[in-house]
């Protein structure tokens, strides 16, 4: 190839992200092979130039770097396991969601296929995907994220958090669980203000704002988390138990489920209950545990 | 009093958020009387130019506008009822959390003392009282807020609702279990990261940036929830579901307790149960009710 031709890449998998990340490689320039279950979402696709292989073992075959975006880790296994042999050479890069243990036992798969491994979490929706705004982190093999860097910035913002395969997935899963929350709290805040005929479209510039106030106390909490120490900054954690009470009493007045908000009150209730009633919101992280302390141990 | 002269002003209850509102108010310029249970609260207060009342009924009978914030309902009935007497005539600003139901009580009460009723909840944290970026919603009486609005202005931004005094309280514990989900979200998130090692000063900055980015996408999910037709935009409930299982799982794997997380899962699994698996996750908000629907019905 010249200096200007772009890598070939293979995609596997083409529900709504891989569909994604193929159509912005195919934006980008690169030679792009797809293979999905389903033959026909790779119409559009092909339609712009990417090449379809008959099986994964031909996809694998066809590029030196192969993305593969599937539902889970059971299906990554299920489709890669008959395409092994093509793997030895080959640089694999997962950004099917999983776990940390899940990226772990792959790299290690893979490295007994010949291949290189890298795991990736993709942080955006499949919209944002070819656009700065989407963030892709990935970690395992620094070699191989090095050699494709510039492929795999075609997708977004790419991101190497070290050599550790199951970091990605562990960021992945920590920035999905704080987006649940948020997204779990809003829908709740919703549920209660549309009981009183107020329009989520009326409220939601409110909550936009106030959780964009309220996270700028996050580094805060951040730190009170590294330290162990958590002060409580005018907030302390027995008004807060008490005023929690009357965030379930209010949804249930309204016939609002609490479902999504009682286990935060248990935790509040075991804070007091066991000496934090002066400390702030950021030390119920150290009940958030079910194994030994590896974080700073609880101050009192 | 002259032109230029502030009206004086009552605050009863001088916890973290009492304190706060009376240094505003003096700040301001107002002539301030303070009562509180544990007098020595006030200290501080006294030095700056407060007057401190001796009973509940002195502070009341002290200033036209009397504003309270106490720990709960129950001990804003405590202090106000031997009170009561002093009330003819005067506004009482209740600031103290509450739910809905407790403020059309209070409202009640206080119409039965001759006073005129404005229900608050404050969003803010003491160290932004007296600063435009402290909101501060108000409800009841239209009179009563628009009388002393120039006052109210000293405390923060303030926006009135509306005459129905449960109203603020609503907006108010609506947008607290939106903080709420948020900061669980972040706790359990930073849980993860730290059982790898990972301080929460380094993760923290991508936590912010990822919800920054995805509170984007609440606009949409209120125009959905106002629709009751909920797009998947990309990320449908059945893979939500499926990549849902990947965060409790890396949570049980690393030692971090689930317990915040698990409300969420018994959500997409019912959702995608009843039919719902193609649907945006907005879709949840339908599945929120233990009363009658009064939002638009679920579209199947
Ligand atoms: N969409 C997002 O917003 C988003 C964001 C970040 C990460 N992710 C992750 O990206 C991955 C893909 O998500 P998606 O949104 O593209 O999901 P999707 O639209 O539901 O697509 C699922 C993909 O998996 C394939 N698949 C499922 N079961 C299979 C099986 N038994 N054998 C072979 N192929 C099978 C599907 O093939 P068929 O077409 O044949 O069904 C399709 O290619 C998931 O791990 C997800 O968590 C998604
Ligand atoms: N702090 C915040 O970030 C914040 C934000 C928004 C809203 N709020 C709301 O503001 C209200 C006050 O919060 P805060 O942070 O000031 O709480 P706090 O620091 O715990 O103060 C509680 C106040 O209630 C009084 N009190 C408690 N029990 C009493 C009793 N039995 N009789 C008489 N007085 C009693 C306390 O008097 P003593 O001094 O004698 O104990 C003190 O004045 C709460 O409803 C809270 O939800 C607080």
């Amino acid at each position: 190839m010249t200096d200007n031709a772009r890598p070939p890449v293979t995609v596997i998998g083409l529900g709504d992200m891989g569909r994604a990340l193929a159509g912005a490689l195919l934006d980008a320039g690169h030679p792009t092979t797809v293979w999905n279950r389903t033959a026909s979402r790779a119409d559009a696709l092909a339609a712009r130039g990417a090449a379809v292989a008959a099986t994964p073992a031909e996809a694998v075959a066809a590029s030196p770097l192969v993305i593969v975006c599937l539902l889970d880790d059971g299906t990554v296994r299920k489709v890669l396991e008959p395409a092994a042999g093509a793997l030895d050479g080959r640089t694999l890069v997962n950004l099917t969601n999983g776990t940390p243990r899940q990226a772990r036992e792959t790299a290690a798969w893979a490295a007994g296929q010949g291949a290189q491994y890298v795991d990736g979490g993709i942080m955006a929706v499949p919209p944002m995907i070819g656009r700065p705004e989407a963030l892709v982190l990935y970690s395992g093999s620094p070699a191989a994220f090095a050699a494709h860097e510039a492929t795999l910035g075609a997708l977004g913002a790419a991101r190497h958090l070290g050599a550790d395969p199951g970091l990605a997935a562990l960021y992945d899963v920590a920035l999905l669980s704080a987006m649940y929350g948020m997204f779990g709290g809003f829908l709740h805040a919703v549920a209660l203000t549309r009981s009183e005929k107020v329009p989520a479209a009326e409220f939601t510039p409110l909550v936009v704002a106030w959780l964009g106030a309220m996270m700028e106390s996050l580094p805060a909490m951040a730190e009170a988390v590294d330290s162990g120490d958590h002060p409580a900054t005018g907030s302390n954690l027995r008004m807060q138990a008490t005023a929690y009470v009357n965030l379930l009493e209010a949804a249930r007045d309204q016939g609002v489920g609490t479902e999504l908000m009682e286990p935060m009150r248990a935790l509040l209730d075991r804070a007091v209950a066991a000496g934090h009633g002066d400390d702030g919101l950021s030390s119920l992280v150290d009940l958030l545990r079910t194994a030994p302390a590896d974080g700073p141990a609880p101050q009192r």
